[in-house]
């Protein structure tokens, strides 16, 4: 309790203001099953019960910034310690965003300022990408696998532990693009390296992976170094828009969310050019069911420049190049289980955070954490695979039984029934 | 050959015109491994070996129509005999598909009058699906499979017979949706009944399927009672803007094709309304890898109305719905294969259409089929299986492996790991 309420009637007037406030969050948050409190005054019940949890505000002041601004005022407001959840922290964060899944956010000035200020040009990119996976590989190994797999695991039991998970993963997307051995691959925003490594170890393929954050291009050389795997994979530190060269498959984990849809179009063209028509690919990427702005807390604390797209956007990137479109899967629910993972793995390390990067940093992580799970959860945010194929690909795998029986892909190029001779 | 050339210096200026138009065609067509050839004349060599067919016209005239409209000609040519292939059908509807692939035809008045003519207003709709689907129960019981399915098959194996194949694809899409006894569908558009009285028969649902086509409903409704199982399957005379009620899941097979893009807002509300935000569904449809006008010949012949839309388009019917995308599947090439089955069977009947509907319509027909056949090969044409889920939706299956093995769904609504308590 910060403030002590004065006595007399200054204390009535400020109790009838902040009940007053409270119950203007209520009217903002709906039918939520979850209670409301200032120091000196909790909102009267919510007539839902159970509650899930109590969201407790340090002071007047913080309450009237998430009333102003809820996204900004609640997440700031979090990360500086002056608002608290007790209960189910993820469960309050999923009521929150059930309720505005009805009510989308207005969209603001500071929005739009923030499109135009974290436009992903060539150095905006690089200055957004920094910003976020320059912050030490330190910190991303307290709480990532072995692989350093910064994107969604894929589970195929539903009880894996994350390190298989991430493993499944990698074999997951090298085996829906059907990667065969001598086959050349580009790499378009590598992360660690993991999956580049992964593709030539076990693939046999030649890879030339980019990325235009520093630290991770750093990590993944020293990796191939010391994997042997230097002569098969090549590490460049460069943006995506400067891919030459030609290649058997284009896949790209993790990087769409950062491209912005104004160079979707760009990114198509990038895409044709290093497979021509007759190569395949796959987009990996947090999507939506329709385009909205990304919470502007997200997108000015952790990912600038950010925006997850529907899937209708991305048919920029297939339609004017008449790429075909093989297989999308929703892996929603596979992500939610992978950040649980990481949540679960950085509270472990939460006091090593603290002292490290400071208590308001670990505050806004964990909130971060917290509510990915909460998005994924409740389908405010998707997970999509998009496998997609050039109009002179003659080498599509028949179905996609291959995928789950652990076969071959069989494939559809062999001599088609000729009904008339 | 039907004129015989005049004599002396008439005679070289007709050739010398023949000669004209032919290689304007040659030009239209590009660098395609086709010959042309008029009764006198024959265009001269491509310097494509091996040719792949030779194209025949009766007449300058009729030539002359291919050249003003490539589509309306070409394919009324070929339906009054005035146009004849010599050579592998198929392959050569094959080379001028990839040869226009990348010259799109101008979109002109006559398909613009169409659109409007053609129009599926709940009136336009029955006269359009009837003209295609009411030719005849008898018909379609030439080339079609037992279970007159006359929408793409999915072969487990590409080497399986048309009826395993049709049966395979009522199982996919039935488990593709994770159907349950007791549960209840809705299906829009249910030809003649074979999927409605599937679901019914060996996954214990209670079925309602609409259906505009008289003739189809009174079949299926015959067989319902046939088997027994008409208190478990209605078959309703209705457009599917019509359907009323409430049901755990949806599904159209077949049918997106003739609903018209300027309607799929309102088929979105008519799916929200049946299965409300708990409900999932599926459509499986023709489409394409971008909007472009169907051929003209196809629409004025074959299916008035008719447009395979792009996945793009299709998001209108899921967006404003918040609706999740789960899985998109393209079986482009089981298209090819079942229409391979299709033409080689009515092939095999060709003499009895002949007798029955006239050599006009069966010529029609065999480039119909064999057009189909071309499209899906050269992915002009592709086929997209969508489900689909409501925001709340608990009961989704963990992946898709469960399709492959044979096995029940596992489902994600167990407990999630709560990380933090």
């Amino acid at each position: 309790m910060r403030h002590s309420a004065p006595e007399g009637e200054m204390s009535k007037t400020a109790s009838r203001l902040d009940r007053f406030l409270l119950s203007t969050l209520r009217k903002m948050l709906g039918p939520a099953p979850l209670d409301l409190a200032l120091p000196d005054c909790r909102e009267p019940d919510s007539n839902l019960r159970p509650s899930v949890a109590t969201i407790r505000f340090a002071d007047r002041q913080t309450l009237i910034r998430v009333l102003r601004n809820p996204e900004m005022g609640f997440g700031d407001g979090f990360t500086d310690g002056d608002i608290t959840i007790e209960g189910d922290f993820v469960s309050a964060l999923e009521v929150i965003y059930e309720t505005r899944r009805t009510r989308p956010g207005r969209r603001g000035l500071l929005s739009r300022w923030l499109l135009w200020a974290q436009r992903n040009t060539l150095n905006g990119s690089r200055r957004n990408i920094r910003r976020h996976y320059d912050l030490g590989n330190d910190f991303y190994k307290l709480w990532l696998d072995d692989e350093m797999q910064y994107t969604c695991a894929y589970f195929p039991d539903e009880r894996a532990e994350l390190e298989q998970a991430q493993l499944a993963k990698l074999d997951h997307v090298c085996r829906k693009i059907w990667l065969q051995a001598g086959e050349t691959v580009v790499e378009a925003g590598c992360g660690w390296g993991g999956l580049a490594l992964h593709m030539a170890r076990n693939y046999g393929v030649n890879v030339k992976a980019f990325n235009i954050s520093h630290e991770q291009i750093a990590y993944a050389r020293e990796r191939a170094r010391r994997e042997g795997l230097s002569n098969q994979v090549e590490f460049v530190e460069d943006d995506y828009r400067n891919i030459r060269g030609r290649f058997d498959a284009f896949i790209s984990v993790g990087m769409l969310e950062h491209v912005g849809l104004e160079h979707y179009l760009e990114l198509g063209n990038v895409i044709r050019r290093a497979i021509g028509g007759s190569g395949r690919g796959l987009l990996h990427f947090i999507g939506r069911n329709f385009d909205r702005p990304l919470s502007l807390w997200i997108k000015r604390r952790i990912f600038p420049g950010g925006h997850p797209p529907a899937l209708r956007s991305v048919m920029d990137i297939f339609e004017p190049q008449d790429f075909a479109v093989l297989d999308v899967e929703n892996l929603r629910m596979h992500y939610a289980r992978t950040l649980e993972y990481w949540l679960e793995r950085f509270e472990r390390s939460y006091e090593q955070v603290q002292s490290q990067y400071g208590p308001q940093f670990a505050r806004m992580w964990r909130l971060y954490l917290a509510g990915s799970i909460a998005g994924f959860r409740t389908g405010t945010m998707q997970l999509f695979q998009v496998v997609f194929a050039g109009p002179q690909c003659k080498t599509i795998p028949w179905n996609r039984a291959y995928l789950y029986e652990g076969a071959e892909p069989r494939q559809s190029d062999e001599p088609w029934i000729r009904a008339i001779s």
